[in-house]
């Protein structure tokens, strides 16, 4: 049997290309949290750079060298050698290198340099216009960029859709085809449920956030979850930025950021247990295995669902919160020394169609993912002039969630994810929150304590049982083989459907007439 | 006449090289503020990565080839072509690519990262060496970068002694031939005003120092002072490090670092108005110019001297603190309400053997890096057993200082060059005291008012005549030639000792005996 050992050289010919992609991932969380805003500029440049040099390392003979002596290179498929088997890590980690390098390879160096680039400056613009809330001044540089993506799809190529060929950058296997089902029967199921729950005679009393919490104390209680969560401040930190995000040079140095607000106690909480839910996915990846496929994460799908596992399933559970709550109100007791746990759940859980999707409920989140599906699908395929996207973005809040905003910044500027270049993105993020309960209710199978071990601030045995089926794994399975693996069956909205049925059913005493 | 435009090929292949190298510098930079502690292995192989990246384009033979179509590659010589001169600026550009590259192209690129890799993790050890004042515990770390040092010595090629190979890296032309008569000179004219001094029967009354000073208001002090010095803080951003040091990737995004003390005002302080004179250099360097010599400071004892023209020239002057020092009472109005400001100059003047170089009077400052240029020399050239160095520095600070350290933290451990393998780098520091003091005079001499304006709290007069003679120019000069340009001389001890006899004869009540 021939081990990871025959693909050394091969191997840390991959942790040099590595090197460079971590490198250039510190100037970008620099970008984000404390670089000064006239370095922009030279900042996109030196980001370029780098990621062209990991590009041209990918796509080099040598590298081609290294891999052709096991694999066709046209094909992926195993060379016929001296009849002696791969092992298991071995065919996964030759089966995840061809599929980047095979991937790279179709593209020019002098367009990744170019996307690069253009996307860096594409973000700036982009946080400026938001501020501003003025789309046009962003529509030049939108422009660019999505004729950028339209030219990478068709380097890539594609069956059916170009939007298929970014797809698969982010999500390894999901198509239009594939996800178009996924979505009509999460619709099928939220819409009318959405109705049922506005019509629903319950009232939340949401007065309490309208006080005051400190934002030092808000960030320290951030920090004590993710500590009982098992993120490691030894190899990690958390630092503040315009959009919270979780970013890993190595397993020994995982970065999350968070947000904070005097007036919204909700979103530096909620941020912080997403965020780390996403840091303890990196923490977990086999350090060993960093540089290759099998020290990375699956899929951004997969990825998501660590986050939103964290941040729903648990996060707005019942049962953390009686560990949490009490040391909340400690923490702002002038404020919540007279609000009932039961009321903090239900404000924490209420549903309510807003405009912005990050702060939107497990629910109508979803319906933002929706529209944004359909949107981007549209801009690649060339059905849509980017000019009439204010127009279009507002028709569909209207369509799926009832409501129009009245500025860009809080419609369709609102999401960094098109400015630099990220089509096909959005998707995962709705994958994420199927597999996370698909994998949260296998979790309470396997281990039926768990709730009252969440109750009691045990968080550690959730984390390592998903650090154990999922997150050591890297790249080893697919993500539909890992989610196989992990549930016995491939992903399927049902569980996700159940579960908020049951949890907004019980919220807002809903007959099921 | 060949301008600039003609080389745009050759810098644009520089700018490519620049960008990895800022990169890097980013690396190290969050190294030294952010980096969580587990991550300075895989960080320590980022950097070497990089620069190995940077070093093997340097001598690639692209760059040889577009270096080659002007230049003799053995000799540095302007080939002869079609008669056509080159203009000043380029004649500069080839002369001092020329120089990086013919360094480069005598290390081995292997070499590089070895010697990057191996000074990122010496530099760990030593700062764990240093807190617990264990020099043994990092003594393997110092044999294997000293082994290297020498190594890169032989490499490079010397006359006399492998020392000068590595000086003149730091200091283009610098041998122990030039500086050891220099350094002669000084002692010869400091030690016996040392002595003096220290018989005076002035006393100088510290106690003001012994107070609390609120940490975020020293750090609001210190960063008004750098505003008022014309620091750009849309390019730029000040931090925390335990060692502070200033750092450029651009122009336009250049970071100091400073230390805050509740009970040592003047280290924020004056660690502040240092690094913030290597900022303004830094700031000042030609943006067009960025990726080639022509867009890099000259030397270090020329940016040294940008610091300590600042620190000391101007911050430890009368001038600067009838401005200023008002304002710092008002800002510790407990503390120094009723310290007088000719007390308070003073103190920040007070001549005193200490142990920490950085910490010293300006008069036993090169004191400090005597020793230490004649301890490294004698490392280098193998005279000096590095098991013996904590005996060797007792030794020497007795001899010089009249003080000896308790503790290897204080003394032979204190500094982390030796870690980074900056050997060489010490007597730079020197060398910026003098070229301080003989700008200084120099502007002076052509600004008569200058004093004025400091005291009115216009140090942009001062900054902006720097800017003119010196950052402004990059690498176009020598640092000899520069210092010719600015003061009409060379680098002479003499206005440095004239300027200490005098504030100190003044301050210590010396008669000129």
């Amino acid at each position: 049997m021939k081990t990871l050992k025959t693909l050394e050289p091969l191997s840390n010919r991959l942790l040099e290309i590595q090197r460079i992609n971590s490198a250039a991932s510190v100037l970008s969380w620099d970008q984000e949290t404390y670089m000064p805003a006239g370095g922009g500029t030279a900042r996109a440049e030196q980001i370029a750079t780098l990621q062209g040099i990991a590009h041209q390392q990918l796509v080099s003979s040598d590298t081609e060298r290294l891999l052709g002596a096991w694999l066709d290179l046209q094909t992926g498929l195993a060379l016929e050698q001296d009849g002696e088997l791969w092992d298991e890590s071995s065919n996964a980690l030759l089966r995840e290198v061809w599929r980047d390098y095979s991937r790279a390879r179709k593209l020019p160096s002098d367009f990744v340099i170019r996307l690069s680039r253009e996307c860096s400056l594409a973000q700036q613009v982009w946080a400026e216009a938001k501020t501003q809330n003025t789309f046009k001044s962003f529509l030049p540089n939108l422009r660019t960029v999505l004729s950028l993506k339209r030219e990478e799809a068709q380097h890539l190529g594609f069956e059916g859709t170009p939007y298929n060929a970014l797809l698969d950058v982010y999500e390894p296997g999901s198509t239009v085809a594939g996800l178009r089902p996924l979505f009509a029967q999460l619709k099928t199921g939220l819409v009318p449920l959405l109705r049922r729950i506005q019509q629903s005679s319950v009232q939340i009393d949401d007065t309490f956030l309208y006080h005051a919490y400190d934002q030092a104390r808000q960030l320290e209680f951030g920090r004590l979850v993710l500590i009982a969560m098992g993120y490691d401040f030894e190899k990690g930190r958390m630092d503040l930025s315009a959009h919270p995000f979780t970013t890993s040079f190595h397993p020994t140095d995982v970065r999350v950021t968070t947000r904070v607000y005097e007036h919204d106690l909700p979103s530096c909480l909620f941020s912080c247990i997403h965020e780390g839910g996403h840091g303890l996915y990196d923490q977990g990846l086999d350090p060993t295995h960093y540089g290759t496929p099998l020290g990375e994460s699956v899929s951004l799908g997969m990825h998501e669902s660590q986050s939103r596992l964290w941040e729903n399933c648990v996060g707005r559970s019942r049962a953390f919160w009686r560990f949490f709550y009490p040391i909340l109100q400690a923490t702002f007791h002038h404020q919540l020394r007279a609000v009932e746990m039961e009321q903090f759940y239900a404000v924490i859980n209420r549903v309510k169609p807003s405009f912005i999707r990050v702060e939107a409920d497990e629910l109508t989140y979803n319906l933002h993912i929706m529209l944004r599906f359909e949107i981007e699908q549209d801009l690649i395929e060339g059905k849509t002039n980017p000019e009439e996207l204010p127009g279009i973005w507002n028709h569909k809040m209207k369509e799926y969630l009832g409501i129009v905003p009245s500025l860009d910044g809080e419609g369709v500027l609102q999401d960094v994810h098109w400015s630099t270049g990220a089509f096909g993105y959005f998707p995962t993020y709705t994958l994420g929150n199927l597999y996370a309960v698909q994998f949260y209710e296998q979790a309470k199978q396997e281990i039926p304590h768990i709730e009252d071990e969440i109750a009691a601030g045990q968080l550690m045995v959730l984390r390592r049982w998903l650090g154990q089926k999922i997150h050591r794994w890297g790249r080893m399975f697919t993500p539909d083989h890992l989610a196989q693996r992990v549930t016995g069956v491939s992903l399927s909205p049902e569980p996700f459907l159940r579960y908020i049925e049951r949890k907004y059913g019980e919220l807002y005493r809903l007959d099921k007439a």
